[in-house]
């Protein structure tokens, strides 16, 4: 029960992605039920009714994009990570529950987003919930760097360039919801929106040690051990 | 981060697949909850509360139809379909947005179909939203075809016939969306049946090239990997 | 496209196998979300808010044998059934569906179970309810027989005392819901319950061919392939 | 259907895990359903609005805690566990059921925790929900160790170890819950909430018969069969 003692935690990531993917499928559908159908007499408006539910289809649909995008880069990390361990878990947990929140506070965000009084409690609230699990992401993967959870056979070079790339992310997300809290916040929305959008490109092609590549782009990491 | 460079994100379908089953679990039952059980008095009449939900009973299966054929037929997929890219993976999300959100109309257009009123936007809305699945499969398809993400020992013209088969689909549920909206709408809800039953029935038995059929009928396409 | 052909859509069980757990994972948690805490000022009585609750908890609780005694069930019929195919996976969805519907009357049933008025209406929609995916269990069961997909190494009078085990459960929870809309149903509950009870002990130990025998008992039907 | 017989019900435990991991994503993202976000008029007090909403922003924090350290050590058993049965999954699904409850009553835990009226009865009650999944781990442990699911490579020693903790645990937290119940309640939020903290920390290192140790530290204990 030693603080730093996780030996004997380590496992292959199989049942994490799992887990990872069970809670980030339930996060992504969730947002649906907030999609109440309307309730309109017979010879009703339907088509009106319809149309007044806007804003959570907007809210839906950005909900779906920025767990899709957590989704798809977590499926790239499993292709360059080895293993997993205890504090890699409580921490994937951490991710999860930070990601899982997302959705809700979407909906008020559509609908306040260009509202000269709520606007910027609504835009600072959003960017700060969309800071937390990039946060995390960043904390997670340097821990992973740091105790060799990684497929060991990668180039430090291109681990770097990655730690590089989520530092950048976490940071604008960070400064963007403290602007939006202090300064003019219509920008913020701009800014968050480019840096969540960046993943929708796919991630750079992992480089490998000299002599150390995987046999065919399917090898899993730990399909290396004999 | 180019644009075109999905190389080093290709993995074997597993992970996807597991991702769309968890999805679609959730999107076939989450309906359950629209069921609300009738709350009674004692001595009151239960018979008649439970009869007064019968519209959400109906659309609880029509849901239950639409969602697991959609299943049905990607567990098919998976059988010749070797491997999964980023862009692949973010058209699953769109695929399974998509389709996760078809329960929620149902109940409306249940109630409203046989309007004369609201018959016309009620029928649009619906097959509009199985038409968007219908679009983005399709989608998804031809990037797979050309991507080469097929088992690339099935056989050319088979791969033709399933990529003609899903876009007489697409064609047909799409066009008795815009149909619903401009013209009698009845004859539509007939059409967007037939076009969605015709997946009841299996799909075609996978040809493939001359000696290079799968050594047995449960071989997966990543098992041909020395 | 024949309705018989369904060559080409045989996998092994692990998918559906995966997708029947999440189905039954989401049906037996969803429940949960009916249990509504009590909200209470400060200073109020908390204790009987809660108790208040009590038919809920209890509805809970009775959703969770029934839905655990078929994820159960099913987790063994993995052991014994090699593959899977296009029919027997709709089959499947039909089971999950039926079983996914069962907890949402039980609240009422519990409720009204012992009114005299409405306790016949209650009896029988559960039983009713009870009986649906028994039925399907029992058709999907039969299907898989007769088109081999069982492991093939079974002594058949062991599959055949299976089939008649499933024959009871469906006639016996069909007539009992039946018989509680037409004469007295006190003793439906009664005879519901031991039927479903009955799959609280474990099933009997599969008999396989003579020298057939597997490995050893974690061996699954698929590792017997070369 | 003997009531000892289990024979021809033990399988790997991989499926055990996915069912016990899709319900444990369930029951932790679910709580986010409770997480309603306000609905403010345009130029309203959006920020004030999220503010009043704080308890149950607490509640979901706590629940993710509870759920997430179960699912962290179910991971852990998973490489010292070989093998399921009929009443190991019989007592996992009691287990999920226990734990898939502790979010409901978690907000008004926080609302009334220093209530001086009703702080007794929350406390009471959170503490004895915190019990439950608790004593049925014990007891699912203890029939593990009985029955010789373990991997049977593990030290007697260590074994006996890992009993003694959980028995703790499962006696602190029911102690604590009767404490609350008729004694000074506050005393037993910190009790509680240690008891539950220590999971935050790593199991101990598995300790192996002398000689039988895994390969390496990714071996799971089923890889071992021939």
């Amino acid at each position: 029960m030693s603080l730093a003692g996780t030996a004997g935690t380590e496992r292959k990531t199989d049942r994490l992605e799992a887990f990872t993917d069970a809670v980030l499928a339930i996060a992504i559908t969730l947002p649906v039920t907030e999609l109440e159908a309307p309730r309109v007499a017979l010879g009703g408006d339907l088509g009106g009714a319809f149309a007044a539910l806007a804003p959570g289809y907007v809210a839906y649909g950005l909900s779906g994009v920025v767990i899709g995008l957590y989704w798809a880069h977590s499926h790239f990390s499993g292709k360059i990570i080895e293993k997993t361990d205890h504090w890699y878990n409580l921490l994937t947990i951490a991710f999860l529950a930070a990601v899982s929140v997302t959705p809700f506070p979407t909906r008020p965000f559509v609908e306040h987003a260009f509202d000269p009084r709520s606007g910027g409690t609504a835009v600072a609230l959003y960017a700060g919930l969309l800071a937390a699990p990039a946060i995390i992401w960043l904390l997670r993967w340097t821990y992973a760097v740091r105790r060799g959870l990684l497929d060991p056979r990668l180039d430090a070079d291109y681990v770097r360039r990655v730690t590089r790339r989520y530092r950048v992310t976490a940071a604008v997300l960070s400064l963007a919801a403290v602007a939006a809290a202090t300064t003019d916040w219509r920008w913020v929305i701009a800014v968050s929106a480019i840096a969540t959008l960046t993943y929708v490109f796919p991630p750079h092609e992992p480089a490998y040690l000299p002599g150390e590549a995987p046999r065919d782009e399917l090898e899993e990491p730990d399909e290396r051990r004999g």
